[in-house]
């Protein structure tokens, strides 16, 4: 039998990162291609006792159906710390649950873009949302990144160059892969730019809350007093990444069109993990917990990028400094293409994702590669910092 | 701000099931309109057993970020059972882990289906399934069912009719919301016919255990010896339904294209579910557990229909006599539209759901209306059935 799939999922590859997950069953290979949290993030000993409560006292909720847009107690303990933290959510917005951040990208493409529309995204930018656009029959157009974010004027070219952009795909901070943050007057620009256009813009902030050094900048959401934010963010960097709870804070009548495609992808998230997730915020000091996941990570980057000033030739490659988030973006300073080093990686038993992985035409090479210090641990960081400046010395003498 | 949304979800309205089952705030409200499994069949002690288990010996892997497919134990473990059981699954098919069953459905159709292409299905059926159509910008085309299932001669014609046909969708067992199950001889012959014309039979399976009399049919998957059928079943009803967690057997090129799909709605299923449902099946006698839930639901629907038939007008509306599942299938022998009846049921605060939401063609009336006994305690039951017989005779005289 030949099968004969969907213009949209035809030429659809599995993304690189999940497949580079799957090939490391290999022990001796020490993975900085993840995205993982670190396990020590997870808050166990709570979430088990808050979960046998749940299982004593009220498992019929839990283990039966629920509604799509979320269990209504964890929407607004979402909504409140929004509203009061970040300012994130107007009268007009309405927060619901998702599964995971990766389910919010995927329903809002979904219902804003027929196919042959087209995403305008970051280039770089994170191939879960890359592959969600496609998945949906989307065409995904790139933008250069500048230090401090997205380039403005290549945006508003592109945008004129682009009649059928419906969206506008954002990771303004520890943007994902580069590690890159979107400085406060360039989120301004962007956001009086798509305003400008007629541009939904979707904020993705998976990694927000993950700042170790430097100032918070206020979010594009909280700017919104049009509403063409959709805002997304989600436990998995947090509480638990397995447990796949993210939430959406847009428009009503956008999160309207959200449920209705929801209800049809899984009726509902997991209604026993929404349940924990809503009783360890409003039960336990999740800002504390926070807190203590920003240090680890502090130290994991700081031993990261201790190493790699040790280990890797300033002259051959740069690294991105980021002030929070899980990820270093290394470029070649004497190379196009960074296959061959990554290649000469894997030989030496370290995994990190090239970075034409994130490439909105993933047939351009790229010069740079993305690590990741959350799921490694520090021996690994070590061991495998020296063993990548190793494969750099010996290419590119 | 004025929205645009995609062409697929323009026009798509809510399930009118899940619209229902929010308005139910009302506790006077007796509802035969869920589809909910009864709460008595969820086995919440073993569960909360191993719950227990996995937070104190495998938290890590049970809150970490998993793999697409699903937990390759449960995996396993359903393929057995599948294969075992009911001569499910060949060399050629590959088993993965969805959540909940809906899920599966939507991927099928996103991966089968470009913009424009139709599904045929049965008329009525699941509206679950409609929508994941429509949401995927499939239009669903329906032909009519006998007492034995689809109309085979009028499902011919319909596939001559309809050249951008991908998909034939069925419930062959206690098919929602008629009740109707597929005889196998008409099970040969529509699978014979989707050969014929290169169809492939997504064959949804939700309710196939829950057979109370008669004797078990062979599924269409067990008779797929040219890998044209895509099986789908979940643990909604036998296990937990809160806990969206499902499963597919199909041919590997299919699925391989599913798990690409799935990467970008979600990553993946609840790991921790995925890990318990696992467990309770090699650790616990499921199959007893599933002969309990058949002893629950043939005494719920036999008191349902024992309560119908001393109380509504047998010359006014016939009701489906099924061996399983979760529905009755009521139709008016004195009208065309049961609009009237649904309402008038309201209002002696009984709810059940108008026929007409699980036509493909929405606009279109029908006479029938489905009602749920899984759900109800026996006294809702009881009072709910008089309540509807009253509203019959006052319409009807």
């Amino acid at each position: 039998m030949e099968y004969k799939f969907s213009d949209k999922l035809a030429s659809l590859k599995p993304s690189a990162i999940r497949e580079i997950f799957k090939s490391l069953t290999d022990p001796t290979i020490i993975s900085f291609a993840a995205g993982n949290p670190a396990p020590e993030s997870f808050p166990v000993r709570e979430l088990e006792k808050i979960g046998a409560d749940i299982f004593a006292n009220s498992p019929t909720a839990a283990l039966q159906y629920s509604i799509t847009e979320g269990y209504p107690q964890l929407r607004e303990a979402v909504a409140d710390r929004l509203k009061n933290k970040f300012s994130i959510g107007s009268d007009n917005d309405v927060t619901i649950i998702t599964s995971g951040g990766q389910q919010g990208i995927e329903l809002a493409c979904k219902v804003l873009c027929s196919e042959g529309d087209a995403v305008i995204c970051e280039n770089p930018s994170f191939i879960g949302a890359l592959n969600a656009f496609r998945s949906n029959g989307a065409v995904t157009v790139g933008v250069p990144l500048d230090d401090d974010g997205i380039n403005a004027d290549a945006l508003e070219e592109t945008i004129k160059n682009t009649p059928k952009a419906k969206m506008l795909y954002l990771i303004p901070t520890f943007q994902n892969p580069s590690g890159i943050t979107m400085s406060e007057e360039k989120r301004r620009a962007v956001y009086r730019l798509a305003l400008k256009y007629g541009l939904i813009i979707f904020e993705d902030n998976p990694y927000g809350e993950l700042r170790f050094s430097g100032k918070d900048i206020p979010t594009i959401k909280s700017m919104d007093t049009e509403g063409i934010v959709i805002y997304c963010s989600s436990f998995s960097k947090i509480l638990s990444a397995g447990m796949r709870v993210g939430y959406v804070c847009a428009p009503e009548p956008i999160i309207s069109k959200m449920v209705v495609a929801k209800q049809s992808e899984d009726v509902h998230t997991n209604i026993f993990f929404q349940m924990l997730c809503c009783r360890y915020i409003t039960e336990y000091d999740l800002d504390a917990h926070i807190d203590g996941i920003r240090k680890l990570y502090a130290d994991k980057c700081a031993l990261m990028l201790g190493c790699i000033d040790k280990e890797i030739p300033a002259d051959k490659v740069s690294f991105t400094r980021s002030d929070g988030g899980l990820f270093i973006w290394g470029t070649l300073k004497c190379a196009d293409d960074c296959s061959p080093l990554v290649k000469a990686a894997i030989e030496k038993k370290v995994a990190v994702v090239p970075g034409a992985t994130f490439n909105c035409d993933t047939s351009l090479p790229s010069p740079s590669f993305r690590l990741n210090y959350s799921t490694p641990s520090d021996e690994q960081i070590t061991e495998g910092i020296k063993r990548l400046g190793e494969a750099v010395r010996e290419l590119y003498k």
